[in-house]
């Protein structure tokens, strides 16, 4: 089990948000792997010889990274539990990780980071499109 | 002149957003000090003799930080410039700023430090407003 | 094998730094596993009973994973490695990940989640020793 | 006077650390500032014709952008103040705001954004060697 599921499972009272345990850790680990490959994406990006085209992809990486960055921390206090604010920034996270997922997809025949990233980001999206549903 | 607004104004071929440098550069200063003056709140609180009355504003404290930061390096990246996913963001920061600012104020009687951070909170839910109305 | 794996793996030219693949990845792994928990430790701390003798405990977690956060990106980035700065970081994250884990395991048999998130900082604290002892 | 300056004058009992609190406070202001001058850089150096030679200036924004802000909100919890943690830390921000500092300097004749943000460098530089010598 990742840290994040072993954390939420030792909470004391246990958490109290619209989800349970194995859905919240699903969405923390998708977020964190999400962010990593992001911010690896820009640099691999980087050293590609297409540089130009390339640029559309490094500014989502970028985006995406500090956004589910800062979204797996929030995830990770779910004491405080504010119904609407969790729905913004999931709905955020998923409008970046389809945007940035889409992108790397377009360069995966060409780059095999591209393709590992654009895995991460369309199955951080959908971790979120899952919490988004059993909160609403 | 901030760095923001010297960085902005430097760009090349000028920024491409619904809000002119000015207004831009306002909100990510709002949201880098917002972000800064709630890590300084939370480590000031766990000083507090009346620790267990501050564990929310601890908590809002944290969030605000964290998704404050985030959107001030979205938005220091101006190129890209997805309006849905600006509104998001936006919107959660106004979320998290106006909960952060209300708990912060209930203490600032007790506690300056309160009373600073409800100012930075409060600034920067009105210029995340005044960015917002100008998007929409 | 993790996204940090599958991207180092996929970098243009391979890496060219101090160590392997396999040891990269599972440092910034163990980093990035080391915030989360850290993160989560803050928050289930907060809602202990014994709420004053856990504000050490909070204080290193927020240190810890600030420092781990960063640190995993930059090391998610290789294709620039100035050894002199990484050392300067991973000393940083071994200091901060030793005195984090020590004060989590002060409090590991009373609660589960500092259990956990000892484990976590202990980890991270090798792996980055053990990619210091590859560097020098 | 900056919230970090007013934050700093606000926490109970003083600060207790190896600094005062107007030495203190300009140095998180200049990480804060130098941080977000780096992340406004890369996306402005994206922007340019010459993107090629951009390339390493990018990756040092990068890198400084993220040990610069985790290094503001360490410093920005003064309450735990482990000098070497602290130091290893600063110099670290020497080391890399030193090195983006040099490169963006080199395209200051070209590019106003470099320019300000070499500006933003060196006066972090700065302010952590300061920082630096009165803790030693």
């Amino acid at each position: 089990m990742s840290y994040a599921g072993q954390m939420l499972g030792a909470i004391p009272g246990g958490i109290k948000v619209d989800a349970n345990v194995d859905v919240l850790a699903e969405v923390i680990d998708a977020l964190g792997d999400c962010a990593q490959a992001c911010a690896a994406d820009t640099d691999a990006d980087l050293s590609e010889q297409n540089l130009a085209e390339m640029v559309p992809c490094i500014r989502l990486c970028e985006d995406c990274a500090d956004v589910c960055a800062a979204t797996a921390r929030v995830l990770s206090r779910p004491a405080r539990w504010d119904a609407r604010f969790m729905m913004l920034l999931l709905e955020a996270c998923v409008a970046v990780c389809r945007s940035c997922g889409d992108e790397c997809e377009r360069h995966a025949p060409m780059h095999g980071h591209c393709r590992v990233c654009a895995a991460a980001c369309f199955r951080c999206e959908q971790t979120c499109r899952g919490l988004l549903d059993v909160m609403t």
